[in-house]
């Protein structure tokens, strides 16, 4: 269908300003929190009710006009990287507060609504919602269940997937789907699970019930300094083996530290190569309890100074340099590459030295500052995209760090999704096999595949181009096509 | 295939001892726990590799024979029941602890390890595993994960797919997929919570690593005593809604509370309606601090009566009451049902309630045990098999009590899983188009649908027949047939 007529069939039931096609209009909308890939969409819609969405998707699933959904544009793989031949459908007007209920802690929420306004909406019930990503203030509860989300205080409170209880979601078809339920359990497979983290490939979500936590009594932060990235990384396994589950365990390098410092004067030691900030939550005694192990542990471990929060005040503070870290490495290099993989964390020690070592081969500097306790690293790659070449080696560089990812046992992604960014990566992640099931689990949901075609699993054929056939245990088989 | 031929080729590659083809040697695979179906497999398969298991897949898979897999036969669903054309996979012998790793905190497994086997081996390392369903000493882990089995602290330490980092699974033509990671989380749709609880009906799991977790520094368990069931359902309320966490919370009505004190002589008051155990755990100020917490709201909540355990004998004595209830009310009742359905906890006095009236109703005795903190209820109905009419009242009287779960926003299923049992509750349960989405995922893996078919998924066709298709809010939408 051309885009003309599309957009007169998508004004006889949205309002005018709810569909855009001038080429000043869609800019925006280009691309996502990584933008260093854009393309403009065909057409934005920007519906507000459900059924509106309903009659878009009903709409391109007749058309086969492939759609990709946004929420408020924070991810950092590209997972929201519009198609110049589809309909980018915002879901930034889905901002209802639909439900609280303070005594079985649980909200049902649009999924427009900002991560921080369910913690902001509920805080006078002494309630809160614990996914925390970075960008908390902007990034929609939609947004953190297409990525799985995870932020500072996963470690302890688990991902996104973890403190959700139900979906309200529309297939491509059009048609409603109740996911969860309000008990602990669900019969069935786990579609619950299946949705989150499935980057808008399977679904659109209208409605989401979060569970709620109550506010710990007291939160209180360690902040400890070494002289050494790897002892640093040590520390952070010695304070798990001891049976402690930190609220967040952060650690910073040297780069990143002088970078966060310059920024917003955290009180970060200058002289340190790496430092963790370690923060304990629960009942007041129970704290101060954990507080002293945790010194002790960090002394053993090698760390050269220790300071724990004399205040609120101070140790708020101490987290802005933490939260401020991205937006500081933008101070100091032109451009910078975030990169997003998990591992064990006894590998830690291992993998920081690797990237050192890569670092110098690439001659690229790296600031890492990252979620240590649960292995999600975010390594920042500076890189001056005017300098011929260097793009390029930030990229190559950027692929070696999550090959060694998964060379170690661990996974290309923590909590920023595949998306556009990391599909030849799955390449490596995943047998041929392992692939071809992605690609029938989405024919389950999508036998069209319209919703956000061409993201987070590559086909056999982009694996076989990107020479990384030479998969786990080099199994080197081509199997049979996937049934698309 | 002629069943004398299929023998002859499994034999092929399989020792004599691993192949039963005697009506006799099959008999004691004719049912799982939930002993009231019954039937004989055509072939018992006891593989003790997975080259073997694969081996069987193969050429399960090119003769188009079903599979239905069997850890212990402790399921109380029917999940294990067997097909009499289809052969019974046997995964008793794969019984190795492959490996530990103390510091990373993880065990990798084979699927026939005992659930209690696990805690055991790790126990000198100060470490546990901590989903614990009642039959713990018998059931396996392989079981476990195919069935998402809960137990008393999965309020606190979750169900069985929170505490699994990675499966190896065969899929039905016998390739091997790795899924999830030790990393905190994957990238691509979460497999690994699609294949936890999926009931066999996906692939076949070879290996399982799990999470251990450090044994907390002290338990210590409460036990209040209430004269209404409905105040002791308003106190899980309340104590949760304190932000309470407690190891476990579990509740047993009066005919559970006799049952169990006659058999097993835990010091229970035998003049109340219900009982409640509180577990707490952790460091040991904490739980001094909690138990005075959760005992000051129990007296609030109306409690006639408090004890806190002693000693840990005596705690371990007011849980051998509780673990040994369902035998307990095997010896007041020539028979009994165990259902297992999930509510949201505020629905806890409500459901009750009613199914105190539906006991009046359908004239059969009721009694109550089951894990209130999480709202995950196990009614008991007794009844005597040799008087007609009685098991088709109870399985009548059942079916209106899982209806009545859904009804208040819950489940049909806990920790049972839905197995043959609850397969009609399904279609109370679902739409069309989420059963027919169930289909399609069963697709994905295993095009031919030979994996433990007719389980935990109905048909349309079935639900039409069972006169379920007046499901969600009215819909009563008959779709286009699924794909197969």
């Amino acid at each position: 269908m051309q885009k003309q007529e599309l957009v007169k069939r998508l004004q006889s039931f949205l309002l005018p300003d709810a569909v855009l096609f001038d080429l000043e209009d869609l800019k925006p909308y280009e691309s996502d929190g990584l933008t260093a890939y854009q393309q403009t969409p065909m057409i934005v819609v920007i519906p507000e009710t459900e059924p509106q969405v309903q009659q878009v998707l009903q709409l391109c699933y007749e058309t086969g006009v492939p759609v990709v959904a946004r929420g408020a544009g924070t991810g950092l793989s590209g997972g929201a990287l519009p198609l110049g031949d589809g309909i980018l459908l915002s879901m930034a007007r889905f901002k209802k507060i639909l439900h609280v209920d303070p005594l079985a802690r649980i909200a049902r929420l649009q999924p427009g609504v900002r991560n921080l306004a369910i913690s902001e909406a509920v805080a006078s019930h002494g309630l809160y919602y614990a996914p925390d990503p970075s960008s908390q203030i902007a990034c929609t509860i939609g947004g953190n269940v297409a990525e799985n989300s995870g932020g500072v205080h996963c470690l302890k409170y688990g991902l996104t997937v973890h403190n959700i209880l139900r979906l309200r979601v529309l297939t491509m078809d059009g048609d409603v789907l109740e996911i969860g339920s309000e008990g602990l359990d669900s019969a069935g497979y786990d579609l619950l699970a299946l949705m989150t983290g499935s980057e808008g490939m399977l679904g659109i979500i209208t409605e989401i019930t979060v569970k709620l936590l109550p506010k710990p009594e007291r939160a209180q932060v360690v902040m400890a300094a070494f002289d050494d990235v790897g002892k640093a990384g040590e520390a952070v396994g010695d304070i798990i083996a001891a049976g402690i589950i930190p609220a967040g365990l952060e650690m910073m390098d040297r780069l990143a530290i002088k970078a966060a410092e310059d920024f917003v004067h955290a009180g970060y030691p200058l002289d340190a190569e790496a430092i963790l900030l370690c923060e304990l939550d629960g009942a007041n005694e129970e704290v101060s309890e954990e507080i002293q192990r945790v010194h002790d542990i960090l002394l053993k471990s090698g760390a050269i100074s220790l300071r724990t929060a004399v205040d609120d005040a101070e140790r708020l503070k101490f987290w802005a340099g933490r939260k401020a870290a991205f937006p500081a490495v933008g101070r100091i290099s032109p451009d910078y590459y975030c990169m997003d993989g998990t591992i064990p964390r006894k590998q830690l020690s291992r993998v920081l030295t690797t990237i050192q070592a890569l670092s110098e081969e690439y001659q690229l500097g790296v600031a890492n500052v990252f979620h240590a306790g649960d292995g999600n690293l975010h390594p920042l790659i500076l890189y001056d995209a005017n300098k011929p070449g260097e793009l390029a080696r930030t990229e190559e560089f950027g692929g070696k760090i999550l090959e060694l990812c998964v060379e170690v046992g661990g996974t290309i992604t923590g909590e920023h999704g595949v998306g556009f960014e990391k599909i030849n990566q799955m390449c490596s992640q995943f047998k041929p096999k392992e692939l071809i099931l992605f690609h029938n689990i989405k024919y389950a949901w999508d036998e069209k595949t319209l919703l956000n075609p061409g993201k987070a699993v590559p086909t056999l054929h982009r694996c076989a181009e990107f020479g990384a056939m030479h998969v786990h245990h080099g199994q080197i088989k081509f199997p049979e096509l996937p049934r698309f």
